[in-house]
């Protein structure tokens, strides 16, 4: 594997997006949220994955708030972008406006409208965007997460990709929460292409796999927490740090996920405006975020150590 | 209810999207199509929706086509446009421009990337759409398929936004293909919203119970069997017409549905080019679309009574 081609490496936090009064992107605080995980030791970040609600943004809008990352102070090369659509030809702008800036690279769905397609049509649909972008510099990470998206990439798909296009296939993330099945594909994927987990209590267990990485939604909190998971799951504190994502998750599963991850951020950063999502989306009630908010104090986050 | 809100009547089929070689939409003929269905007796066309794989191309795409459909001499008030989007902005993109031209209406999904939502999501992202396209004129018809979608409009979300917008909310399309699902919305808003089904073995049945139209997407090749089971429900012929849609179906059946109905097209029309379909969908192999040009030529699909 050449080393332009290395994957990633550490935690690239699936950055939450912050939103202005009228629900559209806030770039300066987006901007501002990237260099925060990044001063706390992330590798990069990933904007517009399920986590920063990214198709929910309109291609303009995305675009736009990449450009301001980099226009903020963020290297373009530190970001991974999100470049999923339902409509290829908008998968292909996107992912040729990463190209264009420099970001590390794609991660990318299925297309995720229709349901219940063949392998052979989602292995058509990467290749239409690869072979339409045709810039051997992509470095293309294939996104798992069925539960979301209503499509899922078996084995087939992933192995035939990468046997088609072995340079610009670099990686998998696979956010289906299912350890079993990240184990499986760590079995079948790992040395040819890095398997990244999106469930953050699987990341010991992925990390002795030989897992390097990892695109964590709970990063946008706590980065030092899932990078301690990521890069130190064998030593002695992974016990502890693995306790403090579970309880973590627990308190969070007392809400919708992406309101409650907002809710904290609101918490923690005593910013009210950290608590709007767009819509299908609906935010905390403000007896949910002083619930939340009660939780957060109680667990204690702590900045240098989380 | 203002006349200049009354809802569609008859069948307006749920078109088929032609492509070109290179998969993009194929403008003349799909002008023709539309032409050929309305000299058939359609009342109007529906482009973009699920059978015409409506988001699976941009939003220039969608624009340019409707676009195109007028400039081939199809009365804007004629179209229906499907304008469903993940993003609101770009629904609201479409909505708008579905306005600028004089279209009859549009037919809207609520966003379908994240799954789960609340109803109060739902209402919040409609209520996005008509609250930032603003225009009084606007006819909307709720799309119902979560089969498809992912996401489905309860009961509650319907009475809700009709509340909230008399006028604007004209009609109902339930394509869930439950007879039992299509009368209970009959029964909860047929008097303020018109209930139309996508299913056509359940036409005879709503048509009994007071749905006037349906956007059909077996209308593409049998616009007039479908027309009659609209409007002649309890006529004598309607069992025969019944038995034929069940057939026809029945052959569908062995087959993906959008790529089949693609491929009766291209048998009846003699032009393999109607095979196409864009991925993730994956167009009728050699095999499979002789088989089914024997299928179809055997059930004789009759020009002048079909």
């Amino acid at each position: 594997m050449s080393s332009a081609h290395t994957p990633f490496t550490g935690v690239w936090p699936a950055m939450l997006t912050p939103l202005t009064e009228s629900l559209a992107i806030d770039e300066p605080k987006f901007a501002a949220h990237a260099r925060a995980l990044l001063a706390a030791g992330c590798k990069g970040v990933t904007p517009f994955g399920t986590t920063g609600e990214g198709p929910s943004f309109s291609l303009d809008e995305r675009r736009s708030a990449v450009d301001a990352l980099v226009a903020g102070g963020v290297a373009a090369e530190r970001i991974l972008v999100s470049t999923s659509c339902a409509a290829l030809p908008e998968t292909v702008a996107l992912t040729r406006h990463a190209m264009a800036i420099g970001a590390h690279g794609c991660l990318m769905l299925p297309p995720f409208f229709l349901k219940g397609v063949s392998d052979q049509g989602i292995v058509d649909a990467y290749r239409w965007v690869i072979d339409t972008v045709a810039d051997t510099r992509l470095r293309l990470y294939l996104y798992h997460i069925p539960q979301v998206a209503g499509v899922a990439l078996s084995p087939g798909v992933i192995g035939r990709l990468k046997e088609l296009y072995p340079q610009t296939i670099v990686g998998i993330k696979d956010s289906s929460c299912q350890r079993e099945h990240s184990l499986a594909l760590a079995d079948a994927f790992i040395d040819r292409a890095m398997v990244y987990v999106g469930n953050e209590p699987d990341l010991q267990t992925l990390g002795a796999r030989g897992s390097t990485g990892a695109i964590s939604g709970l990063a946008n909190m706590t980065p030092r927490l899932v990078q301690r998971l990521v890069t130190r799951f064998a030593e002695p504190g992974a016990a502890h740090d693995q306790q403090r994502v579970l309880a973590l998750l627990d308190i969070l599963g007392g809400y919708g996920l992406i309101p409650a991850l907002k809710g904290i951020m609101a918490s923690l950063q005593n910013d009210r405006g950290w608590l709007r999502v767009r819509p299908p989306l609906v935010a905390l009630s403000d007896a949910e975020h002083e619930r939340l908010s009660a939780q957060i104090h109680a667990f204690d986050i702590d900045p240098a150590g989380d």
